[in-house]
């Protein structure tokens, strides 16, 4: 079997993967440094484990047609031509770009929990909320990609007076419920927070909401619920939560973890590759 | 050219078409009363004109699948066989089915504001709030149909202290901007409330917090406003408060009215069965 390249480009760590699928694949993970460091590692990984095309599920907001990051607060990234970038690392020829999201609901579509879900939504709370979704079989873009994790979710003051942490919107979902606004809000970070702590009923709340909003929108089939946050949040929970919410105005999906874990995004990304 | 059938089956006025298209079309329109009442006439109008099919754009919710309208609060009509009565009142073997919303966004995109566009969101503002989307030149479906109009929004009892109107949600978006919602608000019908009048400034405020949703969660390259509440709100109000809740972070999609005014949804009902 020809062997496919991947990378999930997170503002966080690289995850750059060599194979053909979750049973057949080499792994390295490794902190994003500056774009000069970091594509310079990534060459190296891909020249040592050759590959015939490369998927890149990158962070964002990025403009998928040029091929580049754009607006991110992470400077040193901002309009970095990452396609031409890793074309040029690695000596390969063809290399696919979408979100990390994007490549992650991909994986899952291709090889996890969505195998055979023409319409579903991949949902990712880590330090950043984002947000990926397969409508018809197709991964969604438009006039650019989703930014689920902006979206404008009830904030009720009395009961969370925090002013909430995204730098452009304040207490948008990230704002509230991302893994950054959790360690702003109580101090601590979220792996610090013990099983029970009231951090994790409110983490529930807020993203129920959200989930509510993808539902009443895309109606999709399933909502995968994957990243560091999820951890500690109880998926069962958030699923009551939005359950409650709604109603009984609309029928369920199935919300579930990433069957594939953590590799939904790097092996997504080989994924975009091999169609 | 052959004669196609058409329906916007709404829960106040059902509105009938035949024809080819915008340029070619016989349209009744009728209040909604019991079923019995509604098909006989619906009945009688396609008989009169010699239909090859007939599409049905319907108000929900509705089981696409099974061609019925399922938990609606008119009791009339609660899980009422659309397909299989109009099939038999009409004398026509072949019919489409669909969301009211989701047949005007294919009338826009076969002959109206839309054309050429793989990916936006039609919104009816009326007595509800409804939404219907293309997605990749596909009608939006999933686990059901979208119900843009029940996501959650942040809610400022201190400047808008009316609880909400939705029976099933209380301050959801359309419980806080349907023209239902307006009149409990003001005491008064949206028509009888002037230009000026703070009802519309406070309707654009809502309305701008769910076109921020759908567009970061759809990436739409238009938003489509139509519906009797739009006639009172500033489009380009609606559009400018969204843009500023944003802030920068996307690029805006544009904002306009439908294309084809109010026949946009009998329009798309003719599309619906003419492709």
């Amino acid at each position: 079997m020809a062997s496919f390249g991947g990378i999930e480009a997170g503002g966080t760590n690289f995850v750059c993967a060599a194979g053909s699928g979750p049973d057949d694949v080499v792994v390295e993970e490794f902190p994003t440094l500056t774009p000069g460091e970091t594509i310079a590692r990534v060459g190296k990984f891909f020249r040592q484990h050759a590959v015939a095309a490369i998927g890149i599920g990158c962070f964002g907001p990025i403009d998928i047609a040029r091929g580049r990051i754009t607006t991110t607060p992470k400077l040193d990234w901002q309009q970095f031509g990452m396609v031409d970038a890793v074309r040029e690392a690695a000596g390969v020829a063809r290399v696919a770009f979408d979100t990390d999201v994007n490549a992650a609901a991909l994986g899952e579509y291709t090889w996890g929990a969505a195998r055979g879900v023409d319409t579903f939504v991949y949902l990712t709370v880590g330090t950043g909320i984002g947000g990926g979704a397969m409508v018809n079989g197709n991964l969604l873009h438009g006039l650019s990609h989703p930014e689920m994790g902006h979206i404008r979710i009830p904030h009720d003051l009395a009961t969370d007076p925090f002013p909430g942490a995204c730098y452009a919107h304040g207490d948008c979902l990230e704002g509230l419920a991302s893994g950054f606004a959790i360690e702003k809000r109580w101090g601590l970070r979220g792996e610090l927070l013990q099983e029970g702590h009231p951090a994790w009923a409110l983490e529930a709340t807020h993203l129920a909401n959200g989930v509510v909003n993808f539902i009443c929108t895309l109606s999709p089939r399933m909502v995968i619920m994957g990243g560091s946050v999820m951890r500690g949040t109880p998926i069962g929970l958030v699923s009551a939560k939005a359950e409650a919410a709604l109603n009984g105005y609309l029928v369920m999906p199935d919300i579930v973890p990433p069957a594939l874990g953590e590799r939904a995004g790097v092996l997504g990304a080989i994924a975009l590759v091999q169609a």
